[in-house]
C-alpha cells in the first residue's frame, strides 16, 4: 500500500514532507505558525497545486486555533488578515486561493455558534479537502489504469504524483495503482531540467513505491520511444484551454510531439479544476519566465555556463490538443473532439 | 576574425586547450611528453573527432622527436610503441588511429633518409593533417553559410564547434563564418544533458566569438520552435550509414523530429570520412551506453537522484535519413535520396 504522503495531520498537529531536501532527506517539518506556513510555501518545501492548497487549509486552521476571543467579527478580522498573508507566499498558485477561499465561506457559514465548534468546522473543512483530493486522484488512478495494461512500459515527465498532491497524485495514480495489483509497470522518468523535479522527486517516490523506475535526461525519451521500451506517456496538466491545448512543465510539447511521431498514445491528466472554460485556446495561456539562473547554476552552486550568458528559460510550454490522446479527470476520461467533450464533462 | 582553436604549435611547442575547465577558465596546457598527451586524450581535455586526431599527431611528433639513435628501424620500433600507447587512451576514437596511422605511414615512406630530415617529415605531416581539417571545416562553413540568411534564428545540439576541431569546427562553422560578414544570427544552445557541452562549450565559444547566444535546457527546443525563433537546425555527426540515417550526441534525434513537425529544416554537418558506405542503415549503429553516474551526478559533485537509481545513459542516438533535410560535407550538400546522393559525393 502507498505510503507517501506530503502533508500529514496528526494529533492536532500539521506536518509536511520537506521536498526541497529530497531525494537526500525524507524529513517533515512541523508547521506551528502561520509564518512557518508561509515559509514552507514560499519555499517550495510544499509543491504541487493540490497539495498547497491541501497544506494551506490545515495551515489556516492551525493558525487560528489559538486566537482567543468569543467575537465572531473579530475572529473573522484576523483570519482573513492571515489569510492574506498566506497568500502573498505564492500570488500564482491557483489552488492556494481556491482552499483559503474555501475555508473563509465555512467560517462565514458558520456565523453565530461558538467559537470552539466554528474552529472544529475549520479543521473538518480541511479534512474534507483533503479527502476529496484523494478521491480525484483515486478515480483519476482507476481511469487512467484502464488505459493500461500489465507490463507496460510507460514514460513520465516532471512530477504529477503523490506528493503534490493529498495522495497518489494525477498522473501517477494509475502507476501507484497498478503497483499495488502487481501490474509491473516500467516506468521511465525524464529528469526535468532544469529543477530536475523527475530525478528528484519522481524517481524518488517511485522507487520508495517499489516501482521499477528508470531515470533518463529528457533528451533520451526519443530513443526510448524508438527503442519500444513506451506503451504511453502520462503527465500532468496545469491548466487546460477549452479546445484542450493544455499547459504543463517545460518540455512535455516536446515529449507529446514525439509520443506521435513514434505512435506512442499520450495521456494528460487533468482535474476538472484545471480546464478553464473561459480561455479559448492555449495561445491565451500566459508563459511564465523564470530566472536563468535555474539552467546555468544546476541545481547546486557552481555555474555550468561563461558568465553573462543569456537564457530562456520558461517553465511551462503548451501541448496543442492535436497531440493528446485523452485527458483524464476525476469525472472520466474525455477524448476528441475537446471542445465538445471537455464542455460535456464539466457539465458532468 | 575567429580566434578560438583548441591547439596550438608555436616555436616548437604544443599547446592544448583544456576543455574541461570550461567556461570556468581558459587554460592551454603545454603538452610535452607522451604521458602528457595520453592524459590528455584520456582525460577529455581535447575532445572532438577532428580536434583529437590534431593533438595526436602533432603529440606522436613532440614524442619521437628527441629520439637519439640514427638507425630507423630502432626509431621506426620506438614510434610504434609509443603509437600504440596513445591509442590506447581512447581506444573507440577512430580519428585518433586514422591520424597516427597516416604519420606512421609517413614514416614508413621517408625510410632512408637522415633521422632529423624525417622528424621533420611528421611535424610537417601534423601541420597537414591540421590545414586539411580546417580547410574541410571552412568548405562545410561556405556551404553551410549558402542555406542560410542574415538574421536567422539558428538552434544547435551539443559542441560541433571549432574547439572540435582544427578550427571553425563542422555545423558552427557557417555560424563563425557568418559571425565574420556581419550575418547577425541569433543562436539557440541546446545545454546538450548529460555532460553539457552545449552550456560548458558552445555557449562558451560563441559568446567569446561574439555571436549573439542564448542558452536553453534540451526541453526547450519545442518551444523555441513554436515561437518560430528557429529558422534552422545545424548538428554535427559521428557517423552517419550508407542510407543516411545519422549518429549524433544524446537528443539529436528528438530536436530533428520537432524540426520535421515545426516545418523547420534541420541540417546534419558531416565531414566525408564520417559516411561509412559499408554501414547500410542507422539499425547497424552501435550505441555507447555509459555511466548512469553522469545523469544523476550532473557535472559536479552531489547526486541528484535518489541513491540505487536505475538509469539508462545512451552518449548518442541515430536521427532517421526521413527527418535530416540535407546533408553538409566538405565536398558540397547532399540532398535525398541519400542512398545515391551519398554515394556520389563519396566518389567525388
Amino acid at each position: 500500500m502507498l505510503d507517501i504522503t506530503p502533508i500529514k495531520f496528526r494529533d492536532g498537529k500539521l506536518f509536511l514532507l520537506d521536498q526541497t531536501l529530497l531525494p537526500k532527506a525524507e524529513r517533515y517539518i512541523e508547521i506551528k505558525t502561520k509564518e512557518e506556513l508561509w515559509e514552507a510555501i514560499y519555499m517550495l518545501r510544499v509543491r504541487g497545486a493540490p497539495a498547497i492548497g491541501v497544506a494551506a487549509a490545515y495551515g489556516i486552521y492551525i493558525s487560528v486555533k489559538d486566537i482567543e476571543t468569543e467575537n465572531f467579527a473579530d475572529f473573522k478580522a484576523r483570519f482573513s488578515s492571515i489569510r492574506r498573508y498566506i497568500e502573498s507566499a505564492r500570488p500564482t498558485a491557483v489552488n492556494l486561493f481556491w482552499a483559503l477561499s474555501r475555508m473563509e465561506e465555512k467560517l462565514c457559514g458558520s456565523e453565530g455558534g461558538p467559537l470552539g465548534e466554528i474552529k472544529e468546522r475549520l479543521l473538518a473543512e480541511a479534512e474534507s479537502i483533503r479527502l476529496e483530493d484523494e478521491a480525484a486522484c483515486l478515480a483519476m488512478g482507476e481511469y487512467g489504469l484502464s488505459l493500461l495494461k500489465p507490463g507496460m512500459g510507460v514514460l513520465t515527465h516532471c512530477n504529477a504524483g503523490t506528493i503534490a498532491t493529498a495522495k497518489y497524485g494525477t498522473c501517477l495514480a494509475p502507476i501507484h495503482l497498478g503497483q499495488e495489483r502487481g501490474y509491473g509497470f516500467k516506468v521511465f522518468a525524464d529528469e526535468t531540467r532544469p529543477l530536475l523535479q523527475g530525478a528528484r522527486l519522481t524517481a524518488w517516490e517511485l522507487q520508495k513505491a517499489g516501482v521499477d523506475v528508470t531515470l533518463i535526461c529528457d533528451n533520451m525519451a526519443s530513443i526510448v520511444m524508438k527503442n519500444g521500451w513506451a506503451d504511453a506517456v502520462v503527465t500532468g496538466c496545469d491548466r487546460m484551454a477549452a479546445n484542450g491545448d493544455g499547459a504543463n512543465k517545460i518540455g512535455t510539447s516536446g515529449v507529446a510531439i514525439l509520443a506521435k511521431e513514434y505512435g506512442v498514445p499520450f495521456y494528460m491528466f487533468a482535474p476538472t479544476s484545471t480546464i478553464d472554460a473561459a480561455t479559448p485556446t492555449g495561445k491565451e495561456i500566459n508563459i511564465e519566465l523564470r530566472d536563468g539562473k535555474e539552467i546555468y547554476r544546476l541545481w547546486y552552486k557552481e555555474d555550468m555556463a561563461p558568465p553573462g550568458i543569456k537564457t530562456y528559460n520558461p517553465a511551462f510550454d503548451v501541448t496543442e490538443a492535436k497531440y493528446i490522446t485523452a485527458v483524464v479527470t476525476e469525472k472520466g476520461i474525455v477524448y476528441p473532439p475537446y471542445e465538445k467533450n471537455l464542455k460535456r464533462i464539466l457539465e458532468k
